[in-house]
């Protein structure tokens, strides 16, 4: 399913690269190797199962069109990947998303439907437009076909990996339902066993970590909130969780500093933008040294959208020019 | 001699990729397509000349060391090209260069001799390292090596174009000296005839520009300062000049403003980090359509080396986000 999904990615989502800085070695004291996905479509991986799951459906469902519940990258990616098949997209995002997430949806040719969060059920909204329309409804991360076209990111990393001649890794991805995380262990399985995934998630919202490491799927405490949003879910997904536990290695927890000096490091020898959540496997990688084994460690950087307030917090982290 | 380069500078460079988004194509008013070399190694597109001018020696020579003259990129490029093949690098700064630029380029390698600005002559500092330690200069545009590897920036452009279906635009390129801005008009002559090479420059440092309305060399009035200053130098080359006024279309003007709005939305919306003179092509492409012709336009985004402040004062151009 990677392989089809990938198939059907080639030409329309990019391959981002793979970056390095030996400042960053430096720190890390290993190579670092750092997959850009911030660079994708839509500025994060979403796009890459968005895509896989709208291409995936039969012709005559697709034209009916897709649905998703998301503020965030996810929303994004539908709208964006569902306007590139020319059917629509409803999206569904609380009324008190921040504007510039509900505009760019909407800029991205999304019919956009607010609902009260504490008055209303989007799940109940959902389901009367999927029975009224015949829209399809896209889940984030716990659906075959989105996992699938997450995977398509391993499969590069296992080609890139290869040219940069490391063979043997830990590969850091940033984990909110595992969609992706999951995807990425599944691919490398298959193309690269000896590079190994494993969840990064920051302090507070590390259910993954502590799922791997209890065998059951385990609760956070909070459902939302922090710096990290766009990657906190309530827990890991009924699929995507039996993957991880089967490939994974165990999960790295930051605090949202450490993602915040990711950022600013990212910015300051990488020359990309990351929002708190896309940083969080590069953290791991950079300071947390005596969790990871080997010459080298990879780190998905998953995504960059940011707002300038938060992003000022990150460059607050580096010291000035004199 | 640009394929010989691209043929040394293959698998050692970074082939960037080339970005875009449909926020930026609706401000333009046509399809804009980033070549995003601020993801090159070191930051800039300074590598791939530093590495082809390298590599470019004898190895007799070569082992003896290389020596430039910069504070800026130039120097970090020729730093980490020296490091890869393992010999000397010294670099020639002014003292009251930033601290941040003399660490960096130090912490690549090189040695970093520092002269003060007023009372000695960088030329006689390097004259006599050439003879005592038999050290090779290496110019930073006005040499055929260094123009030949900057033009591998225009080979990929070639192939990624065609890769989009774009056959026919103008390529508008953040010039200095011309040295990146003439080796990527000549590549695009032997292989995407269809693409023109245009200089895009800041406002007051207008050099080549206005050189090529008068058919001969002129200089800028100032020598030095403003926010682009990656990209000043006192007028074009004396080989990139006959070469840009061969292949190349009108120069594109653009204000310091323009950069900083341009280097916003680079962040927002392309999750690339710009400096000023790195950003000067990306806003000509947004800023000045009328000045454009063709339905899609591709920008060469040639730098990323700004420090935070500098950064700070970009974010300050978005609105925010409600």
């Amino acid at each position: 399913m990677i392989e089809a999904a990938a198939a059907r990615l080639d030409g329309h989502a990019r391959r981002t690269p793979l970056l390095s800085s030996p400042f960053l070695d430096e720190i890390a004291g290993r190579r670092v190797l750092v997959k850009a996905e911030c660079l994708q479509h839509t500025g994060s991986f979403k796009f890459r199962g968005a895509w896989a799951a709208i291409s995936g459906l039969p012709p005559g469902v697709r034209a009916r069109g897709v649905l998703a519940y998301s503020s965030g990258n996810h929303a994004q990616g539908v709208a964006l990947a569902a306007r590139m098949h020319g059917v629509p997209a409803v999206i569904i995002m609380p009324a008190d998303a921040p504007r510039l997430k509900i505009d760019n949806t909407r800029a991205l040719g999304a019919e956009v439907i607010l609902y009260d969060r504490a008055g209303e059920s989007r799940e109940e909204i959902g389901a009367a437009l999927e029975a009224e329309r015949g829209l399809t409804l896209i889940k984030p991360y716990d659906a075959a076909e989105t996992i699938a076209g997450q995977g398509s990111v391993g499969l590069e990393i296992a080609e890139q990996a290869a040219e940069e001649g490391v063979e043997t890794a830990d590969v850091l991805v940033c984990c909110g339902g595992g969609g992706l995380t999951s995807g990425v262990a599944l691919a490398l399985e298959a193309r690269a066993p000896g590079l190994r995934a494993r969840p990064a998630e920051p302090e507070g919202f590390d259910d993954t970590a502590r799922s791997l490491a209890a065998g059951r799927i385990l609760r956070n405490k909070a459902m939302a909130g922090g710096l990290c949003d766009a990657i906190v879910t309530p827990q890991p997904g009924e699929l995507t969780f039996p993957i991880m536990a089967r490939l994974c290695g165990p999960g790295l927890v930051v605090t949202e500093e450490e993602a915040l000096r990711a950022m600013a490091l990212a910015f300051l020898r990488l020359k990309i933008v990351l929002e708190p959540g896309g940083a969080v496997a590069l953290a791991a990688a950079l300071f947390r040294p005596d969790r990871i084994a080997g010459e080298a460690v990879i780190a998905v950087a998953s995504g960059g959208n940011v707002d300038p307030d938060t992003f000022r917090l990150a460059l607050d982290r580096l010291a000035p020019a004199r």
